[in-house]
């Protein structure tokens, strides 16, 4: 933690990622983008979660991206590494990677592919990986994203892991305020990070953690604002501002919308590329969300 | 085919896979099962499918599988293996795999981690993959399984797929007789397989290939009579039969309750293994599930 007030927040990027024409990974542009999202106001950087469309890339990928970014010179506890597959052998090969590279914090999507699974099962696949995850330094982040992963965690199962596993926090992308005070004040230990911004303010009132979201890419040093001055004055009036930005981005396909607008600011082609299923926003799209964007400030 | 019959239906049993007590796949029992599947009325054996907990293992025990299977003497014409995965590479990686092992009939999911994504997108994604696999032997089968994948084939998708690329047939799990009717009728030249064989008999009837169902694990014998006699007077008997047993095994979590009735067919212990998030059935469930069945001729 970087930050200057006491009971500040924590701001995390889900970074997104940066490819090639060839749509392989730049790891160069990645860890120039990294180190870019920690000078300008993030506390730490979420490598290889939805944003940066970690499950197109193959775990061979996934781990030469971390390594680069380390490479780089980017400290390993400003990263969080997204580790969870659908395949425990994968969550384990990328959970122990992280770990030997010296990165202690993962985040863990359930196991995704099948639908309706019991609480028990998904326990029983967090009771594998860590059976086999052969540091005891590891700090779970339980990746809530019902919309994405289809595969939520309950109440019940979060208590249960909480209690077995070393869970440190939680990323709640569910995009619901109510469940994300329910967590706070149901599991003290938690460390609740909003996945949208547009409830920071409220989270870190509630005594959750802070964010770690996609918009932050471009919103940090703004969302590094309010998390420093939250207690302050003008708190209400920088939520307002951000989630002005969050709503006119929200329109549109979340990550190629950011990555139009790291384009259109840097200059920079390669920033427009996605790896399918993902696809650049239209041109009728990416004129559409810079006219939404034109009545805010970022 | 092995079919006596003129313009017989194919039946394919997206096999089960076998697992020891460390929940890694049991070669040997595996193309054991399989063997006894071609031996006992199955046209075809589709590996590596949702049934198979396909997306539970890693790539590389994808692999090992199907290299197992094909070294115990199955035939790989009678073959179809599952290789679509979230991320390109590792269908690739799989494609090419099945190509090089003898195998020309891959059953692909989309990639299937993002949502809402667009038609062109995940024609994109067809793309890259089509880029990257050697051989002009392949053989592409959709995957529509809307419920589990939560990314559904559009009509209008179906006919560029099969326009652009070897798209030979669909396994159409998506339940809906409509949609499976649609498909037949939009496209003549898709070979439809019904994912549930409550619908065989109209399938085949409507002009569709056949199944390809994880049902047919447990009443190989009876879908093939049917796809044998389909214009023959018990055929709607056949049916009525076949469409009991697998109202009674829908109760149940799908493929613990094929397991189950596996174990307790054989007294083979081995065959309630299951990797997580998938569990066995809880004794209760076990015994609801016999019960039910007791009634049924399987």
């Amino acid at each position: 933690m970087n930050r200057e007030a006491p009971n500040a927040g924590a701001v995390y990027a889900a970074s997104l990622t940066p490819l090639d024409e060839a749509l392989n990974i730049n790891h160069e542009r990645l860890s120039q983008h990294v180190r870019w999202l920690l000078a300008n106001g993030c506390d730490g950087v979420a490598l290889m979660g939805t944003t940066g469309e970690a499950n197109s890339f193959s775990v061979g990928e996934r781990k030469a991206a971390v390594e680069a970014v380390l490479d780089a010179g980017i400290a390993p506890d400003r990263l969080i590494v997204g580790t969870g597959c659908c395949a425990i052998p994968e969550t384990v090969e990328l959970t122990n990677h992280a770990l030997k590279c010296g990165v202690h914090d993962v985040l863990m999507l359930p196991p995704f592919y099948y639908k309706e699974v019991s609480d028990e099962g998904i326990f029983a696949a967090f009771d594998q990986v860590m059976q086999h995850v052969g540091s005891r330094l590891c700090r779970i982040y339980l990746y809530h994203f019902p919309h994405m992963s289809a595969v939520p965690f309950s109440d019940d199962l979060v208590g249960r892991l909480l209690e077995a596993f070393p869970v440190a926090g939680m990323k709640d992308s569910s995009g619901d305020y109510a469940h994300m005070v329910r967590m706070v004040r149901m599991f003290p230990k938690l460390k609740v990070f909003t996945g949208t911004e547009r409830y920071l303010l409220d989270v870190l009132k509630a005594g959750g953690a802070g964010c770690i979201t996609a918009t932050v890419n471009v919103t940090c040093r703004k969302a590094s604002r309010l998390a420093n001055a939250w207690h302050g004055a003008h708190a209400t009036a920088i939520q307002e501002e951000l989630t002005q930005v969050r709503t006119a981005i929200e329109q549109f396909p979340m990550i190629a919308a950011l990555k139009s607008i790291m384009g259109q600011q840097s200059g920079d082609e390669y920033w427009y590329n996605m790896r399918p299923p993902n696809v650049p926003l239209s041109a009728v799209q990416a004129a559409a969300l810079h006219t939404a964007l034109r009545t805010c400030t970022i």
